[in-house]
């Protein structure tokens, strides 16, 4: 199988990606300086990744932040054999494994992409410059990991209810665009419950829907 | 049952807390200016709270960050009558409800005190303060962001896994020094399993280390 192939990267002559995309998300989080525009529209690569290519393999040092121009993504871990949905984002989101980049040690998660996906990224080695050349990109970030942190609080939030169904009123309240969207064998794993109790749940809130 | 009393608050000259182990835990992540020093110095406010006693309650806005300087804190929330317990820290650590504080909408979590705990306060207020009068301290929040959001996610992980001992594997991983201090009902309820499947982990686990 081939790897993902980076549109543009190392070609000097390569056509620089549309970052605008990504520009107008951090925009709404926190003013952008033109320095910090600049730095970004010349320094993300554009990736375009088939269907259930990975992303990042557990064991191998997440070293990028992408942003979901168009597709889906999903993290998950492995238990012995069995392999955990531990969270699932479409475009306009950023994705990384926030442990591994943290601490630049092995991933213990892997990044999967479900649909044909436009990404960009941004390196590891990039952001930092970022952080230490343009200080007010700490606040765009600050505010970026104040909004991940709480996302990630919500998802642990329903890893840890008991009750099918409040685990899936829990999901449509936040995640209804993947209700009819992502295939339900992910969901399921991601709401801890087998795809027959999904299926049945899911039986359930539309007919009340119907009602 | 009397409320916990905040140490100086409101009184004006009543002796300020000791605010050195907080600033040396922020120190750790990133150098404090002089004046972030003497801002939180004159801005934290100190609370002894006692044994069981909540510092913030589900429908509640949480308004403060805390820093525990003695003491152990969990965070808990409910499924119907269950009472489901989501974190569990003890000193040197911060908490808050990220989630309320971010949006300021009413708290679904609530924080209690599991042992007597002295605690150090900052208001939501003068943190935004710091961050708008003294943008550098983005740069020390950034960082310990980055360190609490990585936690959420090693939670989510541990709250994911199906396994009871996986689960109690993970939690002497990264939360070793609680094994034998926190009452066990908290720490069951912290790993989704039983307090019967806790005990026989826990057996199974110390005649482990004890061959």
């Amino acid at each position: 199988m081939k790897q993902p192939e980076p549109l543009g990267a190392g070609k000097e002559h390569a056509p620089a990606p549309n970052a605008t995309p990504l520009l107008t998300v951090l925009n709404y989080f926190h003013p952008l300086t033109p320095e910090m525009g600049d730095f970004l529209k010349k320094n993300v690569t554009g990736l375009s990744v088939r269907k259930r290519k990975l992303l990042l393999k557990e064991g191998n040092r997440c070293d990028h932040v992408y942003f979901i121009v168009k597709g889906a993504v999903r993290g998950f871990t492995r238990e012995g054999q069995k392999d955990i949905t531990t969270w699932i984002v479409v475009e306009n989101e950023l994705v990384s494994s926030i442990l591994s980049l943290n601490t630049q040690e092995p991933s213990i998660e892997n990044i999967q992409v479900l649909e044909n996906t436009e990404l960009l990224a941004l390196s590891n080695a990039n952001l930092q410059k970022m952080y230490e050349m343009m200080p007010e990109f700490n606040i765009v970030a600050r505010k970026l990991l104040q909004h991940y942190y709480a996302d990630a609080e919500r998802r642990a939030f329903i890893a840890r209810l008991t009750k099918a169904e409040n685990k899936y009123r829990h999901f449509l309240l936040h995640h209804d665009p993947l209700a009819n969207r992502i295939p339900l064998k992910y969901i399921a794993s991601y709401l801890g419950m087998t795809l027959e109790t999904l299926s049945r749940v899911r039986k359930k809130f539309s007919s009340k829907v119907g009602t």
